[in-house]
């Protein structure tokens, strides 16, 4: 394919190749010779835009986080809800993100911009919206407000652990999650909240 | 540094030198040839002892877990326990082992096994005593005996992700993680066993 300066779409296809390959091999192992070879563009054509591997991590990063949008459902139930978020963050996880974030992970020494980025992105993936805990707080399934940001740092870490060492994520496990650790998490906060 | 065939301390000087490259530079950027220089050894002694890259990972793990010994202590109250037990966990991820995952993490796709090494040094590193538990129940500040396992799951995953986001992970957050994760977990899987 050859390089055409004014193709509108060929920063996107640099940004994808950049986080494929970040994906598939690490953000260590990851060259802008092989950005170049899977977008079909010149190293040239690249470096006219970016100085170097960080800005182009950081851009492909920054444009991919604003590809996602906040996601919220009504179960009926505060366990209901909490089920259904922790679900939807496990099938994230095992999907392009989960491979992403291990590629990143990496970076943690070199490139430390580069993990706040991947955190704010890694942590929204499983926020937990308030209304979530304002329709409990009304159904009297909690004893008042609690920080809704307990449930994306236990359900996160814990999900990201038994993804990274390959444990299964079945629907047992997920039981467990919501019923051993959120729920009691979410309620105690509300406890000492009010 | 010539090799010396008959050097007792050879293989530790090579597993070692394995064991830093890994935590330095990640498992994909290790090569045998840097493992050489490292450990002042020749690419052909290393290659007569272990077959490739992944033999001589697994090899370094396995040494390097049975350097660990279990930790314990009583501190007088249920509390004290669990924040004595993170914060020892909390050290011992801001040292080698911390550097040693994050390098690890990094060979999930390419190689399972290494990264069940890593599980099993990673979690005994966060593993609670049962007598940490049994005591509780003896002063009456659990209802019953609960799963130890809960504490390991809990706090080893949040205070990695904390790290691995190089947030603070001071006093004031490792109370957050005792008070606020930690006994809420512990007490609520004691009522629901008894």
């Amino acid at each position: 394919m050859s390089t055409r300066p004014l193709d509108p779409t060929r920063d996107a296809r640099i940004l994808d190749a950049v986080l494929e390959l970040i994906a598939e091999a690490g953000y260590v192992s990851m060259t802008i010779d092989a950005v170049a070879a899977r977008s079909g563009t010149s190293k040239a054509t690249i470096y006219r835009r970016w100085r170097n591997k960080h800005e182009i991590a950081l851009a492909a990063m920054t444009r991919y986080h604003g590809r996602h949008t906040s996601w919220s459902v009504d179960t009926g139930t505060f366990r209901g809800d909490l089920a259904a978020h922790t679900r939807r963050f496990a099938e994230v996880l095992n999907g392009f993100d989960g491979r992403l974030a291990v590629g990143l992970v990496q970076a943690r020494a070199s490139d430390p911009e580069l993990l706040d980025e991947l955190e704010t992105r890694f942590s929204s993936g499983a926020r937990l919206p308030p209304e979530v805990i304002e329709r409990a707080v009304a159904r009297g399934e909690l004893s008042g407000p609690v920080d809704a940001g307990l449930f994306e740092e236990v359900v996160a870490s814990v999900l990201f652990m038994r993804w990274m060492w390959r444990l299964p994520m079945d629907a047992g496990f997920l039981d467990h999650v919501v019923d051993d650790l959120a729920v009691p998490v979410l309620t105690a906060g509300s406890r000492a909240a009010s």
